[in-house]
């Protein structure tokens, strides 16, 4: 073990914390963090276990949660709506990966690397659920913002919401009825375009 | 399940985003909060296991150390060094906890005060690990700033730096001779008070 290396990486994770989302905190005028992001969605992967319509291994959830971002301390974050940045996205992730790996143990950087895999090929059932919560905690916010939030300043369409819910219906029907009726509201109050 | 409840405890997470700790983000002149706080040292103590003296269960000690702050949404945060605010600190966190009990399902309120009532009592192997991680953050905080942190800011003691790292030496020898070289630095710098 490299003791001096080991503990730059923990340093390096600071870097996390200045990494902006689109998604603003609720209340604040000021946008959330990737470490902010990633905390959030690893806890209420706790929190809401129970409403998994599939059996799980929730210890890997919250790892992969916990990780998922972490290529963006070199590739910088992507918004979900933004079809130009995603172009090149997987490109510039996967050199991100390699940097970190350069940084890491060998178990470690084989750790990180298949957590992170895992996450983004959205197949295996922890996969999506952790990929339904990335997805819930954004939307959660612009409805609760009470203001529509990033969907308003990047005048987004009801039909790019609905596609990227889709997973959070194989999560848990109950809680896709429930964001389902309030985007609904947002779309009435002019919140998000009907298309 | 009542899931307007338990999607409001979602939402009421955002608050750890504006609890602000004492620590600075390093190379930022902002505060770190407790949501960002406890992200990094979840995914810290993934990358460190491999430092444990003892065969330990990563998972629980992620779980805790992603939980073990939520109190402060009722309770505010204590600085580790302000005696008088630590007087009634343990009184306003079982009122907290009370308090979060009370806005979740039976299951989901057990969860959380076991978890969180073990990572306070820094019994166990993983409470022990846990709360190493919760120290050994802010201190790297303070040393790769450079310029003393809040070791500067708050007059801090050599001896109290000491007494709150004991239980990292638990941890790993390794690490804790690792940290406390750089801590001697810090007092050569006169960033920390020789006493």
């Amino acid at each position: 073990m490299d003791i001096k290396k080991d503990i730059e990486f923990i340093v390096l994770l600071e870097e996390m914390k200045k990494i902006q989302r689109q998604t603003k905190i609720i209340g604040c005028d000021r946008r959330e963090n990737d470490a902010e992001h990633s905390w959030h969605i690893a806890t209420m992967s706790i929190f809401l276990q129970n409403y998994s319509s599939k059996d799980i291994d929730i210890n890997k959830v919250i790892k992969m949660l916990l990780i998922h971002d972490l290529v963006e301390i070199f590739a910088g974050d992507t918004f979900a709506y933004d079809t130009i940045a995603y172009s090149d996205k997987e490109e510039r992730e996967l050199n991100a990966m390699s940097k970190l790996k350069s940084m890491l143990s060998e178990d470690m950087a084989y750790t990180l690397e298949s957590l992170w895999l895992e996450f983004e090929q959205v197949e295996s059932k922890e996969s999506k659920y952790a990929n339904a919560m990335d997805r819930l905690q954004p939307i959660l916010s612009n409805i609760y913002s009470g203001n529509g939030g990033t969907w308003v300043k990047h005048h987004v369409k009801l039909s790019q919401v609905l596609e990227r819910i889709e997973i959070i219906k194989e999560f848990s029907n109950e809680i896709y009825d429930f964001i389902y009726e309030h985007i609904q509201k947002n779309v009435e109050k002019g919140y998000l375009i009907s298309d």
